[in-house]
């Protein structure tokens, strides 16, 4: 497993678009001074420590901040986005998605539901319901024993949220952790694991740009929990799954091969 | 695949006490005149006509009313229970759980949850939390291409149901097919498939002695497209899984063994 | 559910490249005279009978014989390809993706794990180990309660058939159903199951260019079996899940929205 | 997540009666001079040092070495049994059960797939197919993202093992992580994980008492991942999931209930 006395290196990837608009900056300046990236990682440092090392990166930076060196040393990558997922570039997606496959935990938050790499892990529209009002949101743990909910309220209380509701288009997930209910009455599968390839996924819906929900201690905590539970063990050279020719097979007759002419 | 042309054989077990007690008896005899197993039967037959056949047992018939030959002749068992669960037989008990394993089909219904047979097949507490107030229930659907969400409206609308929530201690679903919520706030996964040895299992919780729940069209849905996805194809003869001493081995060499000797 | 009296519309879809090649068009005109599409027609119809229709597609035809009305009559689509994958349509493809997600049954046969279609609705790269040598395989049943294992022997013998190995970089299925091994010592998980938005869709490994896999009566079965698996209940104006606007509540206050007012 | 800084508190359960046996104690003596619960814990010992704590329990000790202070003082547990299942407790059992669901991790190896603790916990007949004879295994990773096979050859390969085969009868893993090969050419799923109330379960089939399988340093790491994958966050004053009676409904009207008076 991963040794336990290096701290994981998060890169919080937002696409900050909102906070730099002219029509919501000033309202983002006084939610998330720091942006929401900020707040993430600020989050993240409180919670674990010396347990994590954060940088962040952002849409507008060249290669949108995600080049192969930042890849290659980043444990697990999280993702905002919202308004500006068509201006990710495809070959940095495949960039990100090949680096998932390979080891590198995403934690992908709230609106990166349709995000190309979130799309692209998944396979499917990743379509959601939703209604912008003043819904309440409560977040139940439905995985007790899951290391994510470890130390989490049931449920968390969420005073004023984004509503996402059902049909949720994902595959089933790997592991639903939380199960999200709304004052309205709508559902949402908001806390769910996936692996792939060599990779954990775990998408979790709490966070939006117009609440200061990343300040919330609760959700600070679970996203803490979440990149502790993605950041992989082998923390250099990974690679993704490829194609193998197998020449020679292990059992030749009944024996194992390499007792063959032993 | 099961025939088409046979009408699958189910039947439905009520521990018919509410029906039957002093203090609930002449509600009940409003509300189900014909019994909580009745009005299941009922919406059965009404939904799947000739494609299905019920007869009905209850805790009080010799043996439950779920004899080895009722068993063997079943496809599907329905299963209610609520104030009585102690008063099964541990060895009716352990007949059902075979006849699960060897390929009936089995319905969960409500404080079934319960039920002997249940933990049993489980293997957890199946605690969960609960308040019967006032509450109103939505069953969202979480897997629109499930067969037994055909036909189910997003969400069904319960005016009026017991409040059961998370945590729902169980194992994870094979396959989560509805979530609810209620109207303080609480969810639960009501609709949860389990395979388990031959057979299927499905848990629906929607359904309550207090309120007419198995009357509601959409609920009676429910239920009969559950009963057509946990009947087995197989319809007698069936065996649980058992040990198998295998003498012979399949590859000797690296031929199929029914080669060697040719 | 699926009415039982009308047949399910199948298209058989190969790239029908090793058929019409000259390096290996005599051996495969041998092996397979109509072709491996002509072939796995051939089984479906002699084990369903009456319960289907099939059609065959191939790549060389106007977008790959997939058009609008053939994909929107279409019930549950096979697919077979090896060396042209590059040369499907993007365009096609994302046409049969959205048919997927909307509830078009999918089968994906032997080298198609590598198909634009397939990897697209897994989300990885769907490599795996390979080797084309002298295995026989043997295709074991891990989950005997599941329709596509019905009738089929525990385990399936092929004498003769490409060793296909783990690791292979696939989501974890929602149900694992079959699982092969190799006289050389390798498994492979050869039958999985997958729902993507109201689509199944099936995964199954033998079958080759090389052997006549197809005329197997047993993997002529489990193809049936998977076509009556995948085969929506809706036979017409399917679409896939999509973005919804929710600006109503269903709870208002403490009662369903209906209510109010009433 | 757990500390770091604390060793991990394993208990290793024997049956022990191969050790102890007339038949079996010279060759067991030979091949496990310190029984297969010293070696197991010794394995554990060498891979995991200061971050384990290792104790040993039999069952012909009182409470078969279990008692309420040793379960309350156990992160995780091993059990190893095979001839004498039917000699354990089933008061013990039901203590063992409870630790579980309240979050204490269990490793349940080889021939414990038929013990009691597992039959309870899986809620099946966990039969399989076996053979005793010469035949080599290989151990496939089909997780190779999951903390359980880190560091771990693909495949593992043991020369000389008892054949474990399919089907065996267990709920379909929440993730497979191991399937096992033999010469024979039958297949295994012989890792395999399922969550459980809080606690967090492991079966592991590699390990028999006429082979030294426990020796061999590829089987001790995958028992050292899974110690640590199994251990709880909680160390302490962990409880099973129970039955929750909430008076107070989190919502009322549209707002959250501690907000009301407010």
């Amino acid at each position: 497993m991963r040794p336990m006395d290096t701290p994981i290196r998060v890169t919080v990837w937002n696409e900050n678009f909102h906070e730099t608009s002219e029509r919501d900056g000033a309202a983002m300046a006084e939610r998330y001074p720091e942006g929401i990236h900020g707040a993430i990682a600020h989050g993240l440092r409180d919670r674990l420590g010396d347990g994590v090392v954060t940088t962040t990166a952002t849409l507008d930076q060249p290669e949108h901040g995600l080049t192969d060196e930042v890849l290659a040393s980043t444990d697990v990558l999280t993702w905002w986005g919202h308004v500006r997922h068509a201006d990710v570039d495809d070959a940095v997606v495949a960039k990100v998605h090949e680096a998932v496959l390979g080891g590198m935990g995403l934690l992908v938050l709230h609106s990166g539901h349709f995000s190309k790499i979130f799309k692209r892990l998944m396979g499917t529209s990743c379509a959601l319901a939703w209604r912008s009002r003043d819904d309440a949101e409560l977040v139940w743990t439905v995985a007790p024993g899951h290391p994510i909910a470890e130390g989490v309220p049931h449920p968390i209380r969420i005073p004023q949220q984004e509503m996402y509701g059902e049909y949720f288009d994902i595959p089933e997930p790997d592991e639903l952790v939380f199960v999200s209910s709304f004052t309205g009455g709508e559902v949402f599968r908001s806390g769910c694991t996936f692996r792939r390839g060599r990779g954990r996924v775990f998408y979790f819906s709490p966070g939006d740009q117009d609440f200061g929900v990343y300040h919330h201690p609760d959700i600070q905590r679970v996203l803490a929990n979440a990149v502790r539970w993605a950041a992989p063990e082998q923390r250099s050279g990974r690679t993704a799954p490829g194609l193998v020719n197998m020449k020679v097979p292990d059992f030749t007759g009944a024996r194992l091969s390499t007792e063959v002419g032993a």
